[in-house]
């Protein structure tokens, strides 16, 4: 199956078939036919973001993202050494199905690849972390603009001085995505993302950046950046990319991690992950 | 039973006694012991702003508040001529348990009085409006400290360039009520608020008041000023007072309304209009 048609199938609005596209695009990525990107893939299943480490790291990482549950939502653990996490689609691999990794050794990336079963182990435990793109899509069906969405760019992120509650090795800043929204639609977004506490949940922060740390809101430490007009408020919502960043700074012997922007698709619908 | 009594025991914590009074309450407005300001008596009770209108200029009224639930959050109407509202207490007399009254005819204020029974009418429509306080109950049980309650004054409150959906004569600005928040507290005080679509909901602005059409936040329209620090972010909530403005403006033959500060003190719990 190549890209275009898994696109065109994954697209569709049938929705009989709609598990079966994330199930395709897990199986395209499998197959090395699928490598980019997964933003506007299968629209209503929920995509993941990846953390693998050492079952010595892992309890402290799981405690880390208990007590971090805004930017580190946790929506599938593996067993010890298993590649399955059944809870995000029975035939899902870990190793396998996303469409890029990156490998991490003392800290330092040592490969970049679509596919880490040589390098898998039988101590590694996967975390699979809920993502943005979830509550972006439950705000861009309300009708509420998203800049970077509408331009086709990555949304802007922050290193902020707040600092994540540490457990063990694992501690750091509180990364934070932004979007600029005016005050209604502000308002309307901190009411829909409550909902969805599974993928970051409400803001952390609104208004003036510099009370976070953020010195220059034009100019992010990742993704790309986004204008804020007058007439809007910049909106901060807790980010995945703070489990990441948090394992850089740790410089754990071993970790895998997706590439960015390639995330897992799952088979579970984003609306299940809604309280209410 | 004097006021310092009511006082006593409306702030008890003794909640077997606590409907009781509320009816106590009502009935020392009745019998002319209470005649202030009703802030703080009865907690946990729904407190209520009134608009008593002829039934001529009912229908029209009761179409503005349909169109307008944020500011003008109706919780009880009487049927034409009835001083009752059971809904809201089953021996409730509108005439008389309000601890102070305004009667205008013309738009022009003829009298403040605790008893408007001599000015009744077989046409007259009671319509008993939700009230912030019962949303501030809320904010304050979750530990959101709200300046104008910490100094003791009144909420600032400021006419907006936001038009009221019109009904028939009646049409108008919007008028908010604006409470200092830091950000962590303004997301929260959104979440909570929203819970209390019948107690004028979630907030109608946050941020730049230039953005509604107020000019200097310092100086508000009514009630009294409050500061706004530099780590805080003005809120604003759609104000009960908004239809006593409108109904200035549209100068009906005659009017009743509640004096400032002095509430319907009813039945309902707070905690009962919470929709989830």
């Amino acid at each position: 199956m190549d890209q275009a048609s898994i696109l065109a199938a994954s697209r569709g609005p049938d929705m009989t078939g709609a598990a079966a596209s994330a199930r395709a695009i897990r199986h395209a990525c499998r197959d090395g036919s699928l490598a980019g990107a997964t933003s506007g893939l299968a629209p209503g299943f929920v995509q993941g973001n990846l953390a693998i480490l050492p079952s010595d790291l892992a309890a402290d990482f799981l405690r880390f993202c208990q007590a971090n549950p805004r930017p580190c939502p946790i929506i599938g653990v593996s067993d010890i050494g298993s590649p399955k996490v059944p809870v995000l689609g029975e035939d899902l691999d870990i190793r396998t199905d996303f469409p890029g990794y990156r490998v991490w050794r003392n800290g330092e990336l040592i490969d970049e690849t679509n596919d880490v079963s040589d390098y898998w182990r039988d101590d590694l435990v996967s975390f699979v972390i809920g993502c943005s793109l979830s509550f972006e899509e439950a705000l861009l069906q309300e009708g509420i603009p998203l800049r970077h969405v509408e331009r086709g760019i990555r949304v802007p992120m922050f290193r902020t001085n707040v600092s994540c509650t540490p457990a063990g090795p694992f501690e750091g800043p509180l990364v934070v995505s932004m979007r600029p929204l005016k005050a209604a639609h502000a308002i309307r977004a901190i009411q829909i993302t409550s909902r969805f506490p599974a993928v970051h949940g409400a803001p952390v922060h609104i208004g003036d950046p510099a009370l976070i740390g953020i010195r220059d809101v034009s100019r992010p430490d990742y993704g790309d950046p986004v204008e804020v007009l007058a007439d809007e408020i910049p909106v901060f919502w807790a980010c995945g990319v703070t489990p990441q960043s948090i394992i850089a700074n740790v410089k754990p012997p071993f970790a895998i991690t997706h590439a960015p922007g390639c995330m897992l698709v799952t088979d579970r619908r984003n609306t299940e992950f809604a309280v209410i």
